[in-house]
């Protein structure tokens, strides 16, 4: 049986990619120990696959007052609100790798009010989702209520930006009909042995 | 008086700005005749500023089965569902000039079924705004009815990636109170005298 | 090429339209220049044209503590919030005219938070939008935040009914599928010249 | 103890009102042995008391295809849908009365799909209740279906046209808080022993 | 002509029944008079029958901080949010008799804000309403609201308790299109003679 | 450190429960090496634990046309829609043991649209997801799309029974903040070794 699809679009081979792109994808390859397939899916359209990842790696690679697994936080509970497949199940299991907690991903996907996480942490999750679901609305209450948690203007600007960008990356995969890697569902879950 | 803030956070000067950045700045303002604010303001973070532009050129200057007007009737029209005034104001201006009608804009903003556009339009403006509002629900009967009306598959990419960039674009523009220079307001709306 | 519908009904000929209706007519189009075609098109029943009439005018022409643009502002926020192209041009065009302001009309339409406004008018505003989008929910603390601002009761009434007439003129715009004159695009942009 | 409030405004004296607005209320309190409150508590404004019961009268006293009970109807299910008390017990009672049917005002407002009523009235109240709650997505598969059910294009304007006003009502209503009449209750539901 | 189907599914007679599932439908007709729809139609599943009427009498017959008639408020005002035309006129019916009031189930079906009802139980409903509308969203605030107007956690247990079981009985006669008795609907209306 | 809290309210002693329910845990327990947390919290009040479990096993353990996988998909699906933790996480890993599927929780939890499952369970996951978030709009066609794919009328009220039963599961869970046991989150995710 063939492997089921993973995009609804032509999926690109390695050896036909810009080189710039083959090397991005095959340095992930030796990090993860596979490729996701939001990078051959994204491939497809090279322009738009450089951009995606340097947006990307702009918001959750930036230093500041947010922890990675804080960033990833804020994927994991936007997508959850948007029905992502692909972004719950690969940015669930990175949030388990950074937070090095095996529950956290699924709590903030199903509902960050229960979820074992600070009081701070829980006001970065309510701001991240009315970004994500009602934008309009932010107004400076929001940002009060961030700073009395501690939030710089530009801890919150990383919150924000990072809900933005994962409502891109969320209807992108919803369009194409991502499909995430069996390896992320797993992983995070169990405790490695020394 | 002060002028109206264009921003909840610092704009920078034009003269501290990379060079690459200061330069695209620069083009613009000598096409456009003004900067518009989402230039200088996106500029307070270069990276981001970067990705931004090569994402939203890399849609919005695409060869393919789309006008630039037709383009910007999804920017449009999502941005409307998303009450984001910014992009309703620029990207207006920008429909009324390419499609060369002073009334397109307000309408596709306001209720496209209204607007005086065909119906192969207004079939992609309904996929368009599934994508902003729905994602999640995208299935093959979308396809299909794109398709009908002569979109091709990468056609279909376009609308929804451009319907998913102004999701990150609109939430954006909310979360910094992105302010749209006074000029876009009038701008295609009054013919040019030859 | 016919010009297009401006209703899905049959629109009457001035002459042959009751004397009453046909003089109020034509007293609008000797003031504003155009007849706008609400007016034209409500013609088509003349009893509901009288009604709908003293209703407007008993709430928009009445003395009290809302200024004339004010009134408009509500039309134009709530028109947007329920998606009438006809309310939202035609309405702009008058605020932009009271306020004498070219910006105010598609800054309150898209979003009033955004808009070169008072924080009362704000008030006025949300308390507005709360009548057209969810008026069950009205209660005492409504009330005290208006009257915080320094609204009365009756100017309370002003603003709800306003809203609650919109909602009427919003549905049944948008039942015949009401089309705007070109003329109020663009009215009330251009400074005139003295 | 007091009886409880009927509006949160002022309820005139029915000696204090214009002879024109009293000389109505006597007529209704002859007819229905007793006052509406809907009666006093508008007439707090006279000018907006006429053109309410002017429009009220056009749309529901109107000749055509749709009985007097039908039109009770729609309101009773927009009503509903608005969840303002005044018009589900007041018109409920007056549906009652019209349609000699004791039941089918509660399951009009609670869910029309379940009621006592035609195929052709539960397309009426679908298309009712589309203009109460999503004005803006009618369109021509909307006349279609009524069409399809005998709906004459003045039919149609009528079903819409009374769910519009009741918009109006309702928001009104809710504004005011207006109680409905303990009368109304029970009206309509006890057969008249001969 | 046929009576209404009371149920989708097929009704069991009486004597075809297990021995407690009869008995218990005696002892209600016993008493009421007349046997509640819900009791033959649901008994079509024995085992569910069972469960369902020991899950609501241990909520409702429960000693506690809660009146009958304001479990029944639970009920109606739960009802009416779901639409469910069976328990709003079942329960509207019982909470009327509890409450010796025939106005209180149509007030509390359509807007609670607006009934005859305490304070103290406006915040209960509002807490019914948030249980079976945004379950997701409980935090400590609502706990100390209702703390606040003098309910113990096992009151609150209650009010949630009885809002999550009819969430279930309202879904259940939706699906089996569930029609009340016809008695229900003037039940506790008229007060009975001495 | 403490435990979480695993319930807001007390947890009874398992030496303190009535026999039967004492039983029933030890049973589970036996079964499953460990205590759900569903049990111990919901027997802090023993009759509606007995009604709880009785009416769940009526549903779960029923025989008929849905397999016990099935009928935990339906509960992962309509648990994801209503945020509920607890039985997505719980469900999820039962449905991951019976479907011998490590993927297939998640996939629904997310959105059942890209899950690997036949297009007639997405069909029975589409109508169960009506009943848990617009029961009142269930009518014929639903009926007849279950039927067009083989569900015959008692696996149509299956299907909508378990929706309806967690609609009250996942409310009483989210009341009473629930928590899963860590235990949940991995089973069914690592292939047993023989």
């Amino acid at each position: 049986m063939d492997p089921p699809a993973i995009s609804r679009y032509p999926v690109p081979k390695l050896e036909d990619l810009p080189d710039d792109i083959r090397a991005r994808i095959l340095e992930v390859q030796e990090k993860a120990g596979f490729v996701p397939n939001v990078f051959l899916t994204l491939a497809h359209r090279p322009e738009e696959f450089r951009a995606f990842f340097a947006y990307h790696d702009a918001l959750m690679l930036r230093d500041g007052g947010l922890s990675k697994a804080e960033r990833e936080m804020i994927v994991v509970a936007t997508s959850g609100a948007n029905d992502c497949l692909y972004c719950i199940v690969a940015h669930g299991a990175i949030l388990r790798v950074y937070a090095k907690d095996a529950l956290v991903a699924d709590q903030v996907a199903a509902n960050y009010r229960k979820a074992d996480i600070t009081p701070r942490q829980k006001t970065m999750l309510a701001f991240a989702l009315k970004v994500a679901l009602s934008s309009s609305e932010i107004d400076d209450d929001d940002f009060a209520a961030l700073r009395g948690q501690g939030f710089t203007d530009e801890d919150i600007w990383d919150i924000g930006g990072i809900a933005a960008f994962f409502a891109l990356s969320n209807r992108v995969a919803n369009l194409i009909s991502l499909r995430p890697n069996d390896e992320f569902y797993l992983l995070g879950r169990v405790p490695k042995k020394s």
